[in-house]
């Protein structure tokens, strides 16, 4: 029987709530990874559990109740008492984060924070691990999902910022009270913590200067678009002069710029280096599950901190017939019923087609179309029959299609 | 006086060179984070150093010489020798992957290869680390990037096959020999590595299938835009009938997919897991010093494994005024010599404009400019100035534009 690593979770509303669910899901394979045993061994609300009880009976502690106090007096004194700590609160580290990593420093725990900055988006463990000695030189992120979701509907549909706005709150992108989001203080947390990261410079949530979305119009994206830019609320820190400039604003980005594609909800963050040019991570920026998950990644990291590959713990089979869309090209004789033959063998294994397109070339044709996903051998049999029909005038030209929906 | 690290580096080529001039370059911030001093004790290439002499003299062996032999020998007898290794070898690790885990796991080394698969796109610290105990459903990648180069080329240009493949060799994204490049070899390698350590089931090279992008045409390139699509090759590894399918081809993207815009040289990796949606990571795949900085990565983890935040190192001075392209939307009286004037104050101030559009409204007309890139509060000023001017019909709305060159 491997040994318990006792977990004790301080706040139990969204993310709290999505991370005890998702702990007991993937205990098994928690175990599997790190050799122990995951326990929540109790939970602190606003009214019930015992926080000297908690800290007393865990081996690390996960701090999702969020603002300063009493959030600060219990991460420091989880810390002292030799516990590490996982916590989602950006409020937190970005006024009160030196405080904080000088405690862990001292008491040599591990403090982690993934869920404070663009949820499940690895940024912090990126720049606190993969790029720990990169010379940064800039860093530019989305990092708030609603201001993101109410510009991608603004620019999709013609709607006014109000209307945005409200339809946000109606899908529960913004909360009622959304000052915080579309003022851009949220963001400013956010990138006080990148920046400080980055850059190996302190930065207090006060120096980030920050401009929000309230006063942008729907002429606003119309003229983006003519101009053939995006819209977005940007986080920017860069290094200006030898000194650092951090702060959020919306922007305008050509089409070509990593972040001008992200829409809807989504956070992404681009860190730009001389050593790597840019590289760029996007994901779902908040959202219970994608938070919990990013919680859980910390704690598994604090159980075993070294990277490893455990052995293989399934043997899936390999398999290797599949499902997919296709793309056809057929050259072939411009004549009646070509379409209707092409279309029956297709049909007699049972491939759909999605959209065609016929061009006359003069007394040949060109057939070309996209098909509803198929199992490939099916497709492959039709394909092959196409091909031996008299009126081709060379070989098909299947290519698959990934035919996926995405947000 | 800090203890030193010593690194043996196993290979001298276009990657080992660029590592070791990142390690002295960097030494000092490795140094700071890791509170162990870097020293390259050795090197070994074909015609100069001592395998043995050089391994006595290591606490960790870079390996990239690539290729099977000797590479593999020299990587099994470095971990029994109790050395942490680091590789950026993918065809090792897609062909005896299991054999040097076990091997890792024996000794307890640490075996870290991030730039083994997309360069210094951080795809292995995710799946090993944030995602360990996610429950991955598919993963898909563009994990070569000649052929993207080469596909991307076909797209923008209208260019054959062979002609971009001519301009990719000539400007280096292509080898004298692109055998395993265009026939999808290489990158079946790398899915090999990422679907073991998404879906913890052995995968070796031999059991992916592969299709190569020899046979596209700039036919097949003119339809996917006039069908809305984008033709790149797509590794692919999923979930299937409780199996595993792991592939790679040719395949048609939806604008919208994440994968669809990451275009040149560039490498992308999307996972998607119910509790995490989606997460997409994408940067360079390839070059010295890129891949260089994702085994320094490596080594750094191997160096201090738990996360840390060290104390601040810089005290950058946090700037406040910093220089930005501006649109700028005027709504103003139609009469001669608005423009001028406006681009008089702005003149004055140093903006120049880049681009200006103006539409008659009736007796208003709307003046929609961007300039170049100007410092903050000189703009600001000149914004200032025009608005006080008499034919101006409501307040000037300036928004940022960021101004940036992108691959």
């Amino acid at each position: 029987m491997t040994a318990p690593f006792r977990i004790g979770l301080l706040g139990h509303g969204t993310v709290g709530a999505a991370f005890a669910q998702l702990l007991e899901a993937r205990a098994g394979q928690v175990e599997a990874v790190t050799g122990l045993r995951p326990e929540l061994t109790g939970v602190l609300t606003r009214s019930r559990g015992d926080f000297e009880e908690i800290l007393a009976g865990s081996d690390l502690i996960v701090e999702v109740i969020g603002g300063l106090e009493p959030a600060r007096d219990y991460v420091l004194r989880s810390m002292a008492a030799g516990k590490h700590v996982v916590t989602a609160n950006k409020q937190l580290l970005s006024q009160h984060g030196e405080e904080l990593w000088a405690c862990a420093r001292e008491h040599d725990v591990q403090l982690r924070f993934e869920a404070a900055v663009a949820g499940v988006v690895p940024v912090i463990r990126v720049l606190q691990e993969s790029l720990a000695a990169a010379h940064v030189d800039r860093l530019h992120g989305i990092v708030n999902g609603t201001t993101n979701f109410i510009l991608t509907r603004m620019a999709e549909t013609g709607a006014s910022y109000d209307d945005a706005l409200a339809e946000a709150q109606r899908l529960g992108y913004a909360e009622a009270d959304p000052t915080d989001d579309v003022n851009g203080r949220d963001a400013a947390a956010k990138m006080a913590i990148l920046a400080r990261l980055a850059f190996n410079t302190p930065v207090h949530l006060d120096q980030v200067l920050y401009e929000g979305i309230e006063h942008l119009t729907a002429d606003d994206m119309e003229y983006a678009r003519d101009l053939g830019l995006g819209l977005k609320l940007i986080g920017t820190a860069e290094r200006v002069d030898g000194g650092l400039s951090v702060r959020v604003h919306p922007a305008f980005l050509y089409a070509e710029h990593p972040l001008a594609s992200v829409s809807g909800p989504f956070n992404a963050v681009t860190i730009e280096s001389q050593a790597i040019t840019e590289i760029t991570l996007s994901g779902p920026g908040a959202g219970g599950p994608q938070t919990a998950s990013a919680v859980l990644g910390d704690v598994i990291s604090a159980m075993i901190p070294p990277a490893s590959t455990p052995p293989a713990t399934d043997r899936l089979e390999i398999v290797t017939d599949v499902e997919s869309a296709f793309y056809l090209h057929l050259e072939v004789a411009d004549r009646p019923g070509v379409l209707a033959q092409v279309a029956q063998l297709l049909g007699l294994q049972g491939a759909s087609i999605r959209s065609v397109v016929q061009k006359g070339l003069g007394e040949n044709a060109r057939l070309v179309m996209v098909t509803h996903p198929i199992l490939e051998s099916k497709f492959y049999a039709a394909v092959e029959l196409i091909g031996a029909l008299d009126f081709m005038r060379s070989r098909p030209r299947p290519i698959r299609v990934i035919d996926e929906e995405f947000v």
